[in-house]
């Protein structure tokens, strides 16, 4: 029996996180697809895609793509991904229904062969099996994927955690993570996001309770920001604003898309006449309105942070106003948010974070989670995954503390490929993987030398040195001029750089000023040194020849 | 009687933390004077100091600085106000060292005018008389000053916790701050820093019971990265060190530094033959090694991250290392701490941070701590400094649970001035201050011209729009080009430009071509326009115009 691949593919710094590939002879499954982050040395770039180069070569042998549930960082990416690849799409209603709406909106896409499966259901791919089965996790219908392959099941945890009173109280299936133990798992590919936090996480529903505290104490609006994909949270803001008398509306667009569907499809229950218009909320008192809105990581365009610079002309923040935060910093945000939660104290709002009172809770599994994930599906190989490096490290540790050996738990890098026989299991070479940047207009077009080049304008700015030459004569017909942005040195280092240049160039022959790329290069050099000599900063240096 | 004025003068978006200022008619005292490090929007900024206008229009007022302790935040800005205010500096034998070392270093000052004070010792300066008490904090020899005026104390905290069993067994003078609240303390200027933190913070000396265990369980080298200023920490190394029969070495010129005039001054207590040059630890087992490396915060250009990146010559990183984070990240500072650890969790090492162990206590107050302060003291009027506006609004929540009235906690911006006479306080106007951007030569350059900048080149790069020019006919002596640098829109984009810029250019008349500033502004906002139509981004658009 041939070999089973498992390759983690993408996740910008975290290991399998977007997307990750399952192969046997017979062909290649794709379980997510989704984008990342840029975090703050990636100068000017939007969103951060997987490599897909790797799938697109093998775009005939990939036989379906799975989704374990609709957040971003698992489903975004698929309008780069699906010009490329075509295969049937397999997830529940919800996650369906968002990729729906994401596609149309991003692509104009509306030909997408999608299946909608049951948690429970298992799709037949002959030598390779897959099942979906029922986790908790922060938005509706997320599934832990049971790949049955000819050795044994790999078992695909997707963000989980174990939330005996999760909102929409539908529990996980612990009973089919149970059996699928018994009969066998080959390897776990487990979420080990919130490794670092001991004991076990709070219920989802202990947010309501810290919800429902704050707005009972707030005298005037309560904002609440959030990601807008956190429909459970969503809910929740829905039922204390229902028992608390008041009206609910949202800012941003994301934000009103999803609660749109959600109302559609049945996911989120909000009562006939709780839900306003932004515009209509002047009708109401203060002590009636509670908003959702946009900006919960300190984003400089979303809602919140327009607000708290007074640029939103929708909506003023004033005295009185409570700002709750229930979303989780991402590490490299916190000091944004910081600086939003200032000018949002200054301008006189009451700010309530996750460290004053329960307003949020984490929807991935905490140590003792992740020990029972492990104890109940019983797991030959570990491969921690949807971490980094550093949860790798600990979740190793875990897993040798609970008894499995150190051969036994594998640490992936994204491109790693993980292969599994009968009898054993190693990691063999690597495939194509990494990181592709998207700029604001989509495209791909951040490469590494660009992302560089920004790092150096935005550290020590930019000094253009203009010449006029005529290259035929091999003559100079101006003197260096000197233009600069962004730079911090004093003028007199310019001035002594340019007088170094005008030394140099005197020491060429008419043959040497003929070639331009020879004049641009001394230039770069005599330029770079004489600032760097004179104080200590690399600009960039850009020669501009104009011929005469 | 005259008023009395306090002033917080600079801080970086905390209040009164590098520098405050106290006035009456008869002169003016200033109370530290410190730096604060950039945040991650101060583009190639080194160093933030306050803007000392106020102090060198006022200098032949200023009648003595006196500095509490001599964490940088507190002391490393004299190198630059010291120029141009000349006035006698008192502080405590420790600080005074420290500062006259970073003085020379700095600036090669040696004459400077310091007068060493001991806790207890009051400098009468008539009209204002200020006292020394010691308090506890992760520094040796911290000290609350009491400035006693006509209308009573005004007490400044410093940075302090309540620390009964301190490193260096001096506990904080709460006799006397008792005293001074019986006396009548007219207005706390208190330390706000932890106030979002619950409860009474742990004594510094639960890190030597975390040191110890992790460096106990660690089978080889141990590399524990600090704040080179945290000189109790240094022996809580030093002890844990020698219990565990490890060598000391250190990396980092200014840690070297610290610890030579620590030892010098009796300041930290190093066994005799403990501490072994970098280049000897090579004669030693690896398990009999404890490293102190500078990089906590993840700065690029630290010893532990270039060791993380395998660029530091003089060690490297091996399987078997343990490396303990004892520091807390700086809010901003995160996102580039995790990629180092990560990094170095690559290379094999165990990385322990404050989250898995006790091996960082905090050297400021807790909320119970900062009560204590407050019930001790008796103040008639809080100010919260030292935070930011967040801190000083949970600050203002805190005392007014104590029973404070809302009108007697002044929550102030640093530039305002508050005004105390016998009877009541207020805020009256504001002086000039502000953050000064220094680069790595020490240059006051960095002006928010240049950091708007470095901003723009670095999210969108830059088009220089070069063209020939003759502007005493009037006429173009070649066509437009343009170079690009950290530009990830498409080429067309450019070329559009460019097309566009000609058909402009060719409207104008010969008039028009003389105004080269005209012409400048015409490629500028054509050029700009079309890009960002073609693209959307906003690339810095340089034209530079050469003559013929």
């Amino acid at each position: 029996m041939s070999l089973v691949k498992v390759i983690p593919l993408g996740g910008c710094g975290e290991i399998g996180k977007n997307c990750t590939v399952v192969e046997n002879e017979d062909g290649l499954i794709v379980i997510d697809v989704g984008l990342s982050f840029p975090h703050e040395e990636h100068y000017g770039v939007d969103i951060v895609v997987p490599d897909f180069t790797y799938l697109i070569e093998n775009k005939d042998r990939v036989r379906a793509i799975f989704l374990t549930h609709a957040h971003e960082d698992h489903v975004g990416a698929l309008s780069f991904l699906l010009p490329h690849v075509q295969a049937p799409i397999y997830c529940t209603k919800f996650t369906s229904a968002m990729v729906r709406s994401k596609l149309e909106e991003r692509t104009g896409m509306k030909e997408v062969d999608m299946k909608v499966t049951q948690p429970g259901d298992t799709i037949d791919l002959g030598s390779l099996k897959v099942e979906f089965v029922r986790v908790t996790h922060s938005i509706p219908e997320t599934c832990a994927l049971a790949v049955h392959t000819p050795h044994g099941v790999v078992l695909f945890t997707a963000d989980f955690k174990f939330d005996f009173t999760p909102v929409d109280g539908k529990l996980s299936d612990v009973g089919r993570l149970t059996e699928l133990g018994r009969e066998g798992v080959l390897l776990l590919m487990s979420d080990s996001t919130n490794i670092d936090r001991p004991g076990w996480g709070p219920s989802e529903s202990r947010a309501t309770e810290g919800l429902g505290k704050a707005v009972r104490e707030a005298p005037g609006r309560v904002l609440v920001t959030m990601f807008s994909s956190n429909i459970h949270r969503m809910q929740q803001c829905v039922d204390v604003a229902a028992a608390n008398g008041r009206k609910l509306a949202v800012t941003g667009r994301r934000m009103e898309t999803t609660i749109d569907i959600c109302r559609r499809l049945g996911y989120l229950n909000i009562p006939e006449g709780l839900y306003v218009r932004l515009d209509e909320i002047g009708k109401y008192r203060a002590s009636e309105i509670l908003l959702l809105v946009t900006g919960s990581q300190g984003e400089p365009m979303a809602a919140l942070s327009q607000m708290s610079r007074g640029e939103y002309n929708r909506l003023k923040i004033v005295p009185g106003d409570t700002i709750l935060y229930s979303a989780r910093p991402i590490p490299g945000n916190e000091g944004a948010i910081w600086r939003t939660i200032n000018r949002l104290v200054l301008q006189g709002a009451n700010v309530v974070t996750e460290s004053d009172s329960p307003i949020h809770i984490s929807g991935h599994a905490y140590q003792e989670e992740i020990k029972m994930m492990v104890n109940l599906t019983q797991p030959f190989y570990i491969a921690p995954v949807h971490g980094e490096p550093r949860h790798q490290d600990l979740y190793r540790k875990l897993a040798m503390a609970m008894g499995w050996p150190a051969h036994r738990v594998f640490t992936m890098a994204n491109g790693d490929v993980l292969c599994v026989d009968d009898t054993k299991a190693w990691i063999d070479g690597r495939v194509p993987s990494g990181e592709v940047l998207i700029d604001q207009h989509g495209n791909a077009a951040v490469t590494s030398k660009v992302l560089a080049d920004r790092s150096a304008l935005g550290h020590d700015g930019v000094v253009v040195v203009a010449l006029g030459i005529d290259p035929k004569e091999g003559t100079l017909t101006s003197k260096p001029e000197a233009h600069v942005r962004g730079f911090s040195g004093p003028d007199t280092a310019i001035e002594d750089a340019l007088d170094d240049l005008v030394d140099a160039l005197a020491k060429l022959v008419p043959s040497d000023l003929r070639d331009t790329e020879c004049v641009e290069k001394l230039v770069k050099s005599v330029v770079g040194q004489t600032i760097s000599r004179r104080c200590q900063q690399r600009p960039v240096v850009m020669p501009v020849l104009v011929e005469a």
